[in-house]
């Protein structure tokens, strides 16, 4: 384990982009994007991921100078073909097109084809608040949960990512897997050679596993609500309007179809669709009543919530967000911690392109 | 238990609606969105209910004669105050507007305040499925759920339902409460005298419950994930998302202040905004891919979601709306079975106005 300072990170991963072809901008973006994941402190999502990205390229699935495109719209909508850019860079992009549609007409709503994967929901969700507006964006991947009632993996695990400005208080921010657990909680039970708890995986057959490895023995994530007595198809109903929404809605390849992250796993065949699928909203607070207002009351809904009387051995009710901000200051200040096999990978990765970390 | 023909149910309910002042227009569509529910097997939210509205409706809470009106909107947005009215009416008339907003500018989305309770969201959602449109609805309700950490009441069960057309298969249509267990699953297991699973509710001190009574003793329900380590910060989230689109936006009553629907609980002190909030949506299918390109690939979605390698002991995995769907076909032929206690419910409230069941 070894600590970096974020501008240290900021500016390898920036040199990294650029090494790979992106321009000034994109890779000032793309950086931006993923290294929010890190400070936030959901770490599977930020430089962890650079070497796969990396990889991506090497293996031709990402276009490092993309020619983003709307290719349909209405004055509230539009579909954007990603042209096989990196996700952390189509993503804000089409965001921003929603947030301008939702300058014009009160909401804006933008399906995008054809990208990669986009770092962390939240991102682009928060790209809304500064504007005045609620920011949605969402994102299918490649598929690693069963259904209810299935052992077939058919679905990412899909996240959803609701931004909503306050006054006082500091924003409500909801970014979440729509499954039990998300991937990056395997992870680090694998690091660690734990147990899962029961509920966040099963086995081939459909069996309840506790095995953090399971899912390369033919194994599920489990949708959020575990089983069906525990409404683990509202889980499911979850992650399929996430697919449906960023996939079907936008022409990219949906379901079992949706492209893997890792280079050397071959893509599907007989793809529906092109690349990732992404799905993005920016709703504007005065299209529904005066800032003002909607400010003042969501600093009352804060603060009651907040408030709330908490269980035996809780100290407050949380509000989505809190721990992601907090987490964001202590590592702005005290930098960012890697672990032995991302500081490794890091170093790989650069020395590729002759940058050292 | 009876089985009464759909027929004989709505001219009662219908005659019920008319003889407390609704309009010939409003007592129909009020009977044919409380019906949807019984129809669809969603038991807890059909005629069940009849005599808690016409009981609000005898403590004012309700009012017959609303004046619906816009108070406010751009282009794809509106806010509509429902005047006090049954949710049953006001509801369809909002989704109306948000259809008419999506015709023209490609989506429309409408948050509502001053309203009551309004059926089954499923209704309303798939009121977009005839217009080649998807449709969203949700509403906050009373708070009977605990946030993650808490022990205090917050939250309704705010359903969100999300209705998806397709071409040849039927449409998706998922329709649930964002937690673990629906009220209505608790009102069967008191009937039964039956326990709940673990993961359903907690008592007043925030530990597991199996006691299906103990909303009555200050418990409270479990967000979709139960529990922490099973994601209950995510269904949490995802009631506090329906509660603010449903009652910030629209200036209704949010959170603990939401009113309740038994007529004789007080109406809570100092609440924020007027009466209940819904929240809907509208999306063009045309305005983000031509319709029956996209219908061909929902088409394909559910075809190979439906033949998902099923887990042992089931025979196929389900598409959301599958089992209401299958409910609603045997119920308009077979009749509509209800348990003693709601026949004599509604006897009774049929004596009040000199209406037979």
């Amino acid at each position: 384990m070894a600590v970096y300072i974020y501008e240290q990170l900021f500016q390898f991963t920036e040199r990294v982009f650029k090494s790979i072809g992106c321009s000034d901008v994109d890779a000032l973006k793309a950086t931006e994007v993923l290294l929010s994941a890190d400070l936030r402190g959901i770490d599977s999502h930020g430089v962890a991921r650079l070497s796969g990205y990396i990889r991506l390229w090497q293996a031709k699935r990402i276009n490092a100078v993309p020619n983003m495109r709307i290719i349909h719209e209405t004055p509230s909508t539009a579909v954007i073909d990603g042209d096989a850019g990196l996700g952390l860079v189509v993503a804000p992009f089409a965001m921003q097109v929603a947030i301008d549609k939702a300058k014009a007409v009160g909401t804006g709503w933008v399906s995008v084809q054809n990208s990669n994967h986009f770092g962390i929901a939240g991102y682009h969700a928060m790209m809304a608040l500064k504007e005045e507006m609620i920011g949605i964006a969402m994102t299918n991947a490649s598929a690693l949960v069963a259904p209810t009632f299935s052992t077939e993996k058919m679905l990412g695990t899909n996240p959803i990512a609701v931004a909503i400005p306050a006054g006082e208080q500091p924003p409500f921010v909801a970014d979440f897997a729509t499954t039990t657990a998300a991937n990056g909680k395997l992870e680090i039970l694998q690091r660690k050679n734990e147990d899962t708890p029961v509920g966040w995986v099963q086995d081939q057959d459909g069996n309840t596993s506790t095995d953090a490895n399971i899912l390369k023995k033919k194994g599920a994530l489990l949708p959020l609500g575990s089983d069906r007595e525990h409404g683990s198809h509202k889980g499911y109903a979850l992650g399929s309007i996430v697919d449906i929404f960023s996939a079907v809605l936008s022409g990219a390849s949906y379901g079992p179809w949706a492209p893997p992250f890792p280079a050397y796993i071959p893509m599907p065949e007989n793809m529906p669709g092109k690349g990732l699928g992404h799905f993005f909203g920016a709703l504007r607070i005065d299209a529904f009543r005066p800032a003002s207002d909607f400010k003042q009351h969501m600093d009352q809904w804060i603060n009651r919530f907040r408030n709330a009387t908490p269980a035996a051995g809780y100290e407050k009710v949380l509000i989505p967000g809190d721990p992601e901000r907090e987490m964001e200051l202590i590592r702005m200040q005290l930098g960012i911690p890697l672990v032995d096999a991302v500081v490794n990978d890091l170093q790989e990765t650069g020395a590729i392109f002759n940058i050292h970390l």
